[in-house]
């Protein structure tokens, strides 16, 4: 496992407890030294998980110093029953490491409607305490991972004195309908930042990362992205000035690198696709827009296909409900030009976005001629391996 | 090709034009023996073909003598000069025929962004004229096939004296995302039906049936279904009969066997569920959340890979956006029943259901317990073939 420098005053254990058949890495601990300033996104499905019902409630005062995690297992429409095994998972969190329940997030990711064993918790919760290390980062990285191909690690620093850094961990692998892959994602720092910026950060962060490969509330039972900030760094960052800008910036840098890291690994994807509107009358519609290419299977498919077909790539822009004029769009593939005013720009063209589509990561612009408004989405390619992967997902 | 009994008073025809470069049946026409009362339903995407926004023109009178669709380009996103082809090929049908071009459809379905070449209408469209018989409606449905597995024919006989026949014809392979399916209906009667009552039973129709399995206003850039009455058969219908209550069950099942039979073919689609959303809350919740599961991609590939995931099927149902309460949500697949009150009913019944979803056909019943309303959408199987279709389609 390779060791990661992570911020000051976190620890971290990962572990293969059980939960999974397989005996692969399943729970997971990260602990702060001494309670950390926090906030959290949550899933906007009304079919919540027990473990992000506690949480969120547990979070609401904004302080945590501990997260347990575990997958295999959602623990998601799982009842009454569900919600008592969740409890007893975080009240063996507390006793092990005597800390008030309310500081302990908890979260879960796999199947959903089986309940939750909890033998595996109560050998495994006194071992991860045991072997809390502030370089294991990655083997929490290694133990939410479900359909995920590769763990997922980001991080930005902020150099000077004091200094401090930002870890992203995440798991997720995108999909067609991205709203179903459960996403869950724990962002540290070690600086110490004040609540309601804290908070303000994570939401425009979230909006322009994991909002832009996932449709808004529409989320599965158990997302969560929680950030939390211990101080243990000596930086403080103070709403309002140059440090909460520079501090925004390395939060959306650490989001958006974990975010285009569940497209790529996108269930089976090969691809990663920006979807770039530009030139939208307003960025409501730039983003209704982008997100319906974003979403479409057959524009996917099409990318799986490395065919340059901008004709399922207008139609969605026609049916994403925005008023568009088909006779003003413009459509590149990077730097090739496919559809000028609405029509195809020829054979030779087309043969030149042909050899773009067989690169791994390509942006795809749509110019509505309208306005001054963008946005972005990311998506991957469709191909066989979603269908085997989501096919024998349980099997 | 089976001879089909069609309605009488309309002839048909349909050839390898050379459209499409494989040789296969790529050009149709339909002519009654005097003009119909016509209603039609269009796409309402906001990208439009030029055969559909001149089809649209003509028929709004609601008078319609003749037919003519082509396969194997859309003649979408062609701009001024795919706006003269499709007028061309208008006139070549109106010069061959006799007819006002006012009483002429045109239709294409196929690649997005080609200009059209009339050649192959020149050539073909006398052929057609000259080839025209009662019988040959067959011919029609095989022309218009895109990536259809098979033709679509479906039809109904009000018997009595006068009696008359209601004949559908269809093309189109339920997706996805079903709203990108290119769909093609033609329904023909020798009945005579008044044009409010014929529009308004259009309507209705379309509703249970293409816009349960498309989603309303998300259709694609050639979408349409027309019904033609010529009267031939010597039935009157009027509003308010209760022959005017027969015609409408005859229309209601011709397209939802058409609509059936899309979802069938399913560009790879291996099995056909209908999605059963019961004791809703009001007819829009029901069918928001029948939809919701209906278009899950998570859904679909679980019901592929015939694994009896009702946890995602919850999922899709509490991101509809609708409000439930998921602690009294069942779930059924067939008559095995998999969730009580939000909660699995265990391994045994999980099993069972298995064994239902190795049918070709089965029903997922998904009971809110909040109401009386209703509401069925039907969909189909995501697996291997989907993309192995979709990512080819055009080389």
């Amino acid at each position: 496992m390779i060791e990661i420098d992570a911020p000051r005053g976190f620890r971290f254990a990962g572990m293969a407890s059980g939960i999974k058949k397989a005996g692969k890495p399943d729970l997971a601990l990260i602990v702060s030294d001494g309670p950390a300033t926090c906030a959290g996104v949550y899933t906007k499905n009304k079919v919540v998980a027990a473990p992000l019902r506690i949480t969120r409630e547990n979070l609401a005062a904004g302080k945590c110093q501990a997260i347990l995690v575990n997958s295999g297992n959602a623990n998601a429409c799982t009842g009454a029953a569900g919600m008592q095994a969740a409890r007893e998972t975080l009240g063996l969190v507390a006793g092990e490491l005597g800390l008030a329940p309310e500081l302990i997030a908890i979260s879960s990711t796999g199947v959903i409607g089986q309940q939750l064993r909890l033998e595996p918790f109560k050998v495994g919760i006194p071992q991860l305490a045991a072997t809390l290390s502030a370089t294991a980062a990655a083997a929490v990285a290694e133990a939410i991972r479900t359909t995920d191909a590769f763990a997922k690690v980001a991080s930005a620093e902020e150099f000077g004195e004091p200094g401090y850094k930002v870890l992203g961990l995440a798991k997720g692998a995108g999909m067609i309908h991205p709203n179903m892959a459960t996403m869950l994602s724990f962002v540290l720092t070690d600086a110490d930042v004040e609540a309601e910026l804290l908070d303000a950060a994570l939401r425009r962060a979230v909006a322009k990362s994991f909002n832009s490969i996932t449709v808004d509330g529409d989320t599965s039972t158990n997302d969560m992205v929680l950030v939390l900030a211990n101080g243990h760094s000596g930086a403080t960052i103070a709403a309002g000035t140059a440090e909460a800008e520079a501090f925004c910036c390395h939060l959306d840098r650490v989001l958006l690198d974990l975010a285009k890291m569940i497209v790529r690994d996108g269930e089976g994807a090969s691809k990663l696709v920006q979807i770039k509107v530009v030139g939208a009358a307003d960025a409501d519609s730039a983003r209704v827009a982008a997100r319906s290419v974003a979403t479409s299977s057959l524009v996917k498919t099409a990318f799986f296909g490395e065919d340059a077909n901008w004709g399922r790539i207008i139609a969605a822009v026609g049916y994403s409900g925005i008023e568009v004029d088909q006779d003003r769009i413009d459509i590149s593939f990077d730097s090739v030009p496919v559809t000028v005013n609405g029509l195809s720009t020829g054979a030779e063209r087309e043969a030149e976005a042909t050899e773009v589509l067989k690169r791994d990561e390509f942006i795809v612009t749509i110019n509505l001629n309208q306005g001054e408004a963008e946005a972005d989405y990311y998506t991957s390619d469709l191909g066989y391996e979603y269908v085997r992967i989501n096919a024998d997902y349980r099997t």
